[in-house]
């Protein structure tokens, strides 16, 4: 196998839950350099949360291996909505709406996914002229047995809970999409396993190769147990303010930390396993959660929004302050390494270096919450502390790093 | 009640296996003079017998009562055929295609029902321009338990059969169909019954008043215990040859023949009654089943063609002769009785009346098949008889009326 096709395997499985085929992956990177990856969304408002990065995520690295990714946005059955007028949370949605949301999505999604390897389609493009005598046709293309093996609808219908129609019908026009766009791949997260399944059958119908299906965990919210979910309040929202967004992610267990980690994260998988070995080695996982914390709002607000959120976050979590007084004081530096009692002197909260050292003696200066005990310490450049020296000199140093 | 209403009741009644419900058809003739009476029928080549005439006769009776009928072709689905291929009886059909069926439905038909009060209507007209999306709503209507109640369905479901999705389409768009008709009444076959109160539940759900539902008795053909059908061979097809009709109806047995006439004939329920109080008198049935078979002839052929097919079956049968030979002789008559001697005379077969009543006397004169022992017996004009003096002269007599 050629290093890049296994590279690319390797990045593919990165935190997947099932590749169907494997076998039929390999053979297609080895044969085209471009997939088409398909990806759908509802067109209802888009208000992502972390749970969707793990989609979002899988589909930037298949960007970053050179493949063309499409963000199917399924309008076509949005615009009918539930149409049994049982789900009251599923109104039709107007071509306004959809275009309204189409942007919101846009904005968001395009902070995780390259916009000049992403194509954003809408299913009406190809259903909207669709005749109900087509509907019929693709209809005839499963059965009723087979549609009630998904396991959502045999529990359902165990339960003798209500099935309508039309539901059988949506994952039909989900594999349809399939057929039209020729996808090679369909992400879809473990819940979506049966209808990406039948966009393969329906491929093979249609004389095509049949996609790969790739399937996506579902990601655990801040509680650990249950699927992250805004009805659960357990999510951190991709729009969160960044002081929200940073506090959330300390929140999270390490176990946790690690899971998103490789769900989430864009860490490399070279840097991932560096972070893993520092934290066997007695890192402080705290340490290595802020790295996790810092990527996740540099990457929804700014750098500077991150850092900013990182000192705010020590000093309310560690300290009890209030973090709207907290000034931000920024320092060149051309090495690597400062003194601490550089620091506090050139940041004013003492006169001198040795009035520094002192007061670092007498245990009163501590470095993002934790006490310094060592008068000679040294801290890296570029970085970001919150140091505080007593009770009442606190601020937010950012050092940066000046090319000599 | 008035007597007109009740009036049509016993003639709807009449054979009828199911009225869903009763007190809503009474009430609505009560306040409506004319219904809307739909009946479905296939778009397929149209090569009725027998067993459609049921539903047919119960259209003809509607029409009878002052009713409107709507003979619904489903062309709809005609047009998209089996689309899972799975059934290779049922390939699409051309417009083209169904146009010819229509034609000769039209010339089959209208040997029974009444064409000023027939409207033949084609479901394309509504379904061939709705959406994939009007399609995902109709679907809506209706859960998967629900169609899975109707008996086939439930059985194939349990046997492990096939079902394809389309199918559970398929009775959407025939109750659509009465929404679109705004139909009073539906008639179908006691295999229909589900289908037919899909109509009723779309109907309630588009805020129409709901249908009635009337089912009609499948026949039996002439096994007197099998469904009638092409298939197993015990029909009799509307467009059999005369001789063919008469011989088929003539091998029912006595209860069938009841059967049929309570069924397919339009004899009126006084003139039936009135047959019965005969045959328990003591009335030939083999003279009672001629009247049918007489009538069904004359109605899909013409009274002339009945007569001979009713001399040639005498022949045939009950004395062995080759009808092709069978001379028919026609007498015009002023009065309604006639002496046998006398047409003995008149057709040549003796010279004189003399001669014939000699010819009684020896027991040498049949008439339909029966000696006949008393000289002076006389038959009714106008009428059509099988008469054999001796063994070789034979005739088909026909009498006619002639007014004075």
């Amino acid at each position: 196998m050629s290093s890049s096709v296994q590279e690319s395997l390797d990045l593919i499985r990165r935190g997947a839950s099932e590749i169907l085929l494997e076998s039929e992956l390999t053979e297609r990177l080895r044969r085209k350099n471009r997939l088409r990856v398909k990806a759908g969304f509802d067109p209802t408002a888009p208000d992502l949360h972390f749970g969707h990065l793990v989609l979002l995520e899988k589909m930037r690295q298949f960007q970053q291996l050179g493949h063309e990714v499409i963000f199917l946005i399924g309008d076509f059955t949005g615009r009918i909505g539930d149409p049994s007028g049982k789900n009251v949370t599923r109104p039709p949605m107007t071509v306004e709406e959809i275009a309204d949301n189409a942007v919101t999505y846009k904005q968001q999604v395009f902070k995780v996914l390259d916009p000049d390897r992403t194509l954003i389609r809408f299913n009406s493009e190809w259903f909207g002229s669709q005749s109900a005598a087509d509907m019929i046709k693709l209809a005839s293309s499963h059965t009723v047995a087979r549609m009630l093996e998904r396991d959502d609808f045999s529990k359902r219908y165990t339960a003798q809970q209500p099935i309508a129609i039309h539901e059988f019908l949506y994952p039909l026009v989900q594999g349809y999409d399939s057929v039209v766009l020729e996808a090679d791949v369909e992400l879809g997260g473990t819940d979506q396993k049966f209808n990406l399944l039948v966009g393969r059958e329906l491929q093979k119908q249609h004389g095509q190769e049949p996609q790969v299906v790739i399937t996506t965990p579902l990601l655990e919210g801040l509680d650990g147990i249950q699927k992250m979910s805004k009805s659960l309040g357990n999510y951190i929202g991709i729009e969160d303010e960044p002081d929200e967004m940073f506090g959330k992610i300390m929140s999270l267990s390490d176990d946790l930390m690690w899971r998103y980690f490789e769900l989430i994260s864009a860490t490399s998988m070279a840097e991932l396993s560096a972070l893993r070995s520092a934290a066997e080695a007695g890192r402080n996982p705290r340490d290595i959660k802020f790295t996790l914390a810092m990527e996740m709002v540099e990457r929804f607000h700014s750098k500077q929004a991150a850092e900013r959120a990182r000192a705010s976050f020590i000093a309310r979590f560690q300290r009890g302050e209030d973090p709207e007084n907290l000034e931000t004081i920024e320092f060149d530096f051309a090495v690597p390494r400062i003194a601490v009692s550089t620091i506090l002197r050139d940041c004013g909260f003492t006169n001198t270096t040795s009035d520094a050292r002192r007061l670092i003696d007498q245990g009163a200066v501590r470095i993002d919450g934790e006490r310094i005990e060592n008068r000679a310490m040294e801290i890296a450049s570029p970085g970001s502390y919150v140091i505080r020296a007593g009770k009442r000199r606190i601020a937010n140093i950012v050092l940066k790093a000046t090319a000599q």
